[in-house]
């Protein structure tokens, strides 16, 4: 996979939704281009309305730093180097379920957020639904 | 059908983005529950990127006042008795794309909204999509 | 050119600002991305602090839209076929200085806006610094 | 100098974005007039995108404050004086790699921001852009 197409996409939030529903947990799940914009989302039945924001924003902390959503804690934790780093760009989400998406070569192409879950289960459903194609 | 589920909105946007394909047209659908929340949205390969936001609205305007989001126009045109209402609730549209879905009691279960080609492209795509079922 | 790089923006800026000096006229110029994103930006001396926002819009609506911006008054004018679009996307301007940048295949690279002058004007600086390379 | 001309701030970003080359880090850098409007911005070929709003708010709050904007720390920590300042005007950022620009007569002319490295090397190009003249 070199660009993320709507195809792609399309099957990532399947597998996620799919995965989510074996754990028999309501999520929420969003996939965002590498600049940020929303290719693809979807709310599960009975997954909580908090889930939207926090599934977009998981996604864009991930692909505006290319790395898990979590790392941003160790920028905005107390005594880290970049306090409050989490209120820019609109907001942003220091803990798990944003993970970057990235191509054969390496290159980001994206993100996808999931929220609904504990912790270990956003992340377990974002990596199902990245798939086996990711490095 | 009474009320939108995530399989039933998946099947919706999946046949909106074929019928898309066969016009030959790349659209963004979004589709929002009956309190105007966001369900399930896609951006086909290609589309204009300023048909996100305009698709998401297209919704909200179709679901916030129950009709057609061309409808509005009605209030807000020159002369109209709402003018200045398409800037309410964070922004709505007053051109065709936006449809309200209906359950088999006529009761409002949410909104689609189709955004990328011509009015009466966003207009098809939109109706082919919500579907068969659709009062 | 395939893509924009800082330095063919870089230099797009600056052969913009030389001719906005040699017609005597203040003019601010944003270049932004593929997806919208500022990529660089020159307020020139004594350049009214309303072009600011303006030069910035008009980059954004040429992306998001791949047209000059002046195109986007054929949608929103009185009776045209998308009255209000002009307000999506956090704001866009439907009159000209906006321009897309494209590459030597034509696809969407970018785009520029220029604000400061007569419409006129701020095409022509506009062109001027997109400069020969541009199909 | 006396004031910010966009020949200076000019040569500042290119003073700035040559020392980034040489750190080998990808970086955006903003520079805001005195009363806090941008003049010049620079986003660097792989910069993360999240370094646009990180770089224009360490501007904004250099300037609004004329501190460092590190400085602003000591207001917001826990303890100090004015929680919750770094969410006024539109979020400011309590960490390094914001810093006022003075005038010769050591009046306050601007602000320069700076994102993309650790902290230490986002001051050190901060510095080498505003350049000899800053006292």
């Amino acid at each position: 996979m070199t660009e993320l197409t709507i195809e792609a996409v399309t099957a990532m939030i399947g597998r996620g939704r799919n995965h989510a529903e074996s754990l028999g947990v309501a999520m929420t799940l969003a996939v965002v281009d590498r600049a940020g914009h929303l290719v693809a989302f979807a709310r599960m039945d009975a997954a909580l309305l908090a889930t939207s924001d926090v599934a977009l924003k998981k996604a864009k902390t991930a692909v505006l730093f290319d790395f898990p959503s979590e790392a941003l804690w160790e920028l905005c934790k107390p005594g880290g180097p970049a306090p409050g780093i989490e209120h820019t760009n609109g907001g942003l989400i220091p803990f798990s379920g944003g993970l970057p998406i990235h191509g054969d070569d390496g290159q980001l192409l994206g993100a996808i957020g999931v929220s609904g879950g504990r912790g270990a289960q956003d992340v377990e459903v974002a990596n199902v639904a990245v798939g086996p194609g990711r490095p």
